[in-house]
């Protein structure tokens, strides 16, 4: 079977994008990545979009987008597993490539977040959860993930300075970072500071909705060997897995089962082991997913997260480098689009494009790209040629 | 590369569902398939979900389904472009069995269209169309239909009352389908007699808004014919094109581009001419919708599509039957769904499973399956092992 390759990243500026519709943001991304790929629309098969509808004015996105860049008649569609559709399209991409479908395809994750009224906004966030048995008694994102934290804390005695150090850390990159939403460092002590959303999290436990687009060309063997002029980053392991959505049917409260799936998965399609990987970028929606997501991935024993990021193990020249564009934390969170984003990083990390915040020696990176409240769970391993 | 299959079918019934949630919908056609299929939940590997989730107030909406019917942590994922989602979810399954990442997927189309208050429901279906140039200038999905019928009457000399005769027809197989909205006939008489919505079309040129879920399983080569009992369906020919989402961007407006390239791909793929089809099931949004299809299929030539139904050519007993099951018109059109059930329709013509519906010799079939307003559309070829 073929192996598949990207051969072309765009990123964009994350933020208040009030500047772009968002099928602007997406051509933003997409010339990037073809200018990188060095590829012209008549190469390209067909396009994926990355996204979650309801937050547009803009209905059948797929539709608007493909006008706009210039590839109509070629197929495109969309694909939404909430905060993980950009990977959900980038494994649909695969898949295409993989069964010969298509030899070239551009996978667009794109996302606007403001665009519509606040209240609208808060009635899309207040619906999280499964309607009939959870979010009818008031769930919200902040306070699932608040019960996971008390729990992990309440069962390994984590603590929430250990999850501050996560925002620390996630801040310091974010400022080396110039796509990123917040590029300032923070203190422990501004972090402690901050209001409280959903006990024990506060303000910088939490991430940012943002505006923001990304852009990844795969492409089979051939073709990325024939065209790519730089490094091909080849899709080695893609591990995808669900959990119960009601949290009250999981085993427990302190991992994500999906995550944990997905990364067995993933690691045995590309026959690696946690302590491979060089750099990772992993779904830190909250501080606390940022160490759940160190030990459902292997990268240490679970219920020794707090003290992993205390030891400032996920920092570059710790044991694994992780999120050090900033994270969903202080990059910004553009729903649909994360996923891609996610990829872009890594693929930059192993092309050695990163700059200041290169990860020395990075041959193998990991993306964990994690859907709503854990429901799905997305996790490449990529590898450089 | 594997052949794909379609080893098991469920249908259930359209209209106002308000005795079931749309997890609830899923499940009943998922139990369907699963048993004509005779395999058990072990047996799959992964689900696709056909729907456009903004109608819903559940979030999310695969992460609910996978749980419900009791598939955690299999993979999951939705699938979006508009009324051709369904077909979109069938594309990427397909995708993932021929790329060997999968041999046994559900495909589940399913879609609540009557959950959501009035004004909500037609605030989305008023963002029909381009939202910079067109929607803003009051495009609606009738409206865009309108000016379709007005343009081919003007070119071809089309009338109304041809129109109304895909109308009549629709209706009339409807009234033969267990699972259709209305199962009732409809004169001339009373067509004309109803209100206008947007001249020419009156309320009985325009399907309806409905609940409703339909589901297919498919399996590799292999596993199709060691598991199935009945005539395995087979995806001969997969067509997908679009069209510019602005119409004043397309050549002229009697016709639908991305169903004319999606038409001809598919063909091309199945190895087969218009001429071949037995048996066809269209889109049918709007009756000149089902004109048009008939035009851009090849079932005639340009121009023609009024007299061919005139002529009863796509009654069963004429040149090619066409939405005998009653069409989106009188079975009702649950917008991610559609597509889903159109391939279930024309499977059980395949296998000679319709009853007094049942078209002769039907040993190919094909669904025409359109997003939007053409924006995008998908051709299946089906043959009968």
């Amino acid at each position: 079977m073929s192996k598949v390759g990207i051969i072309g990243i765009g990123h964009g500026v994350f933020g208040r994008r009030s500047d772009a519709t968002v099928q602007e943001l997406a051509f933003e991304v997409f010339r990037t990545a073809m200018e990188d790929a060095g590829i012209e629309r008549k190469d390209l098969d067909a396009s994926v979009i990355g996204s979650v509808p309801e937050y547009h004015k803009q209905r059948s996105l797929p539709g608007v987008i493909q006008e706009y860049l210039g590839l109509v008649p070629k197929p495109a569609w969309l694909t939404e597993v909430a905060c993980a559709s950009g990977s959900a399209a980038i494994r649909t991409a695969w898949m295409a490539i993989k069964a010969g479908v298509h030899d070239i395809v551009a996978v667009i994750g794109c996302q606007k977040m403001t665009e519509l009224e606040t209240p609208e906004i808060l009635a899309l966030m207040g619906r999280v959860g499964e309607v009939q048995w959870e979010s009818i008694f008031g769930t919200t994102f902040p306070g699932y993930y608040a019960m996971f934290a008390h729990r992990h804390m309440h069962e390994f005695g984590t603590t929430h300075e250990q999850l501050l150090h996560v925002a620390i850390k996630n801040h310091f990159y974010g400022a080396k970072n110039k796509y990123a939403f917040f590029q300032k460092e923070i203190t422990m002590e501004k972090a402690k500071d901050s209001d409280t959303v959903a006990s024990p999290l506060q303000i910088f436990d939490c991430c940012v909705n943002a505006d923001g687009a990304a852009c990844v060309i795969l492409a089979n063997e051939k073709k990325a060997k024939e065209i790519c002029k730089k490094p091909v980053i080849w899709l080695e392991g893609m591990g995808c897995a669900t959990s119960s959505m009601s949290v009250l049917k999981r085993p427990n409260l302190f991992g994500i089962p999906s995550a944990q799936k997905a990364a067995a998965d993933a690691y045995e399609m590309a026959g690696v082991k946690p302590t491979d990987i060089k750099v990772a970028e992993v779904h830190d929606c909250f501080t606390i997913a940022e160490i759940m997501a160190y030990e459902d991935l292997g990268f240490c024993k679970k219920g020794e997260g707090g003290k992993f990021i205390e030891d400032r193990q996920t920092y570059i020249g710790g044991k694994i480098p992780v999120n050090v564009d900033g994270g969903l934390k202080a990059k910004g969170h553009p729903i649909g689009t994360t996923g891609v984003s996610m990829t872009v990083e890594i693929s930059k990390q192993l092309r050695e494009e990163a700059g200041e915040r290169q990860v020395p020696d990075a041959d193998i990176g990991l993306t964990h790209n994690v859907g709503g409240i854990g429901q799905y769970t997305f996790v490449q391993i990529l590898r450089r040629d």
